[in-house]
């Protein structure tokens, strides 16, 4: 099999691509710092076919995630979350969140780890934190089909995009979880 | 993009099969009975092509993971594995485990991650846990390009087969862990 460094899968529904390398920049900042190990995993493919005389996928196809796309190990604590942008100045559509991935989050936290969404709001230039808990509190307490803009202003983190590290989003998790 | 439920790639080397679909059972037995949340990570794949016409990768190539293929939370530890096979009955070759990934094992031991290999002697019909810390004690102090079945039985933690979970590692680790 060919072997090649780490591809990021632009291809895949060109969406997130700022946050993802910004996130993905910040992590890499973590490992080489030894302050966490949290990767991206790949999106998942099915193959379908492979050409094995050129050791080669030639057909196969994009799946939906039924985990977040981010997870590792922060000092002994188990993390994951998931990077969702939005193009809207007001909400945030749930839509953008697989429903086994929602029954995920909850497994997450049953199991006592942490577990959020790292949303930006492109025209806002702002990034918040959410963590599952408050998520799962939205989706039990509203029948709307997006998140308003104020939820994030007021039960979400703001995180600051900065030189380095770009997206210091565990500095916010520090402090949340001494408050938990 | 077309969305289907998890896909094992079969076609990945045909190694391991056997030995992944005893996990992949362990581990959904795992996360219905809410004892842990562990996956397999996707292959990672290079995409060369896409075809967005029909949806379709038309050219791809798997790649080497730098991390190891299972990681997950068990009630709030962070757990990470991989699994491997060998048809001899003597020795565990090292070229089965890439380079990236035996820095990544020394840097999840740095988390204070749980991280280990599950491997199997499929001719002698042995699993054994080796953690990762064993692993690396014996990398430092061979030169040997293979691990011998010994060091298994010495260092290593004995997993059997039984009718349900299939290969119920996660309650050697909890030996291991209480005697650590």
């Amino acid at each position: 099999m060919k072997c090649q460094t780490y591809f990021k899968q632009r291809n895949y529904a060109n969406r997130g691509m700022t946050l993802e390398s910004d996130i993905n920049i910040t992590n890499e900042y973590y490992i080489e710092n030894n302050i966490a190990l949290i990767y991206k995993k790949p999106t998942p493919i099915k193959v379908a076919k492979i050409d094995y005389s050129h050791n080669k996928i030639t057909d196969a196809y994009f799946e939906c995630p039924s985990t977040l796309d981010y997870n590792g190990i922060y000092q002994g604590k188990y993390i994951e979350f998931d990077a969702k942008e939005t193009n809207s100045k007001t909400s945030f559509p749930i839509a953008n969140i697989h429903k086994h991935q929602i029954e995920h989050i909850k497994r997450v936290i049953d199991q006592r780890g942490i577990v959020f969404l790292l949303v930006r709001f492109n025209l806002l230039n702002e990034n918040y934190i959410l963590m599952g808990q408050d998520l799962i509190t939205f989706l039990n307490t509203n029948k709307r089909k997006s998140i308003p803009h104020e939820y994030f202003t007021q039960k979400g983190y703001p995180v600051q995009l900065k030189y380095t590290p770009r997206l210091d989003y565990l500095k916010e998790i520090n402090k949340i979880m001494e408050v938990l």
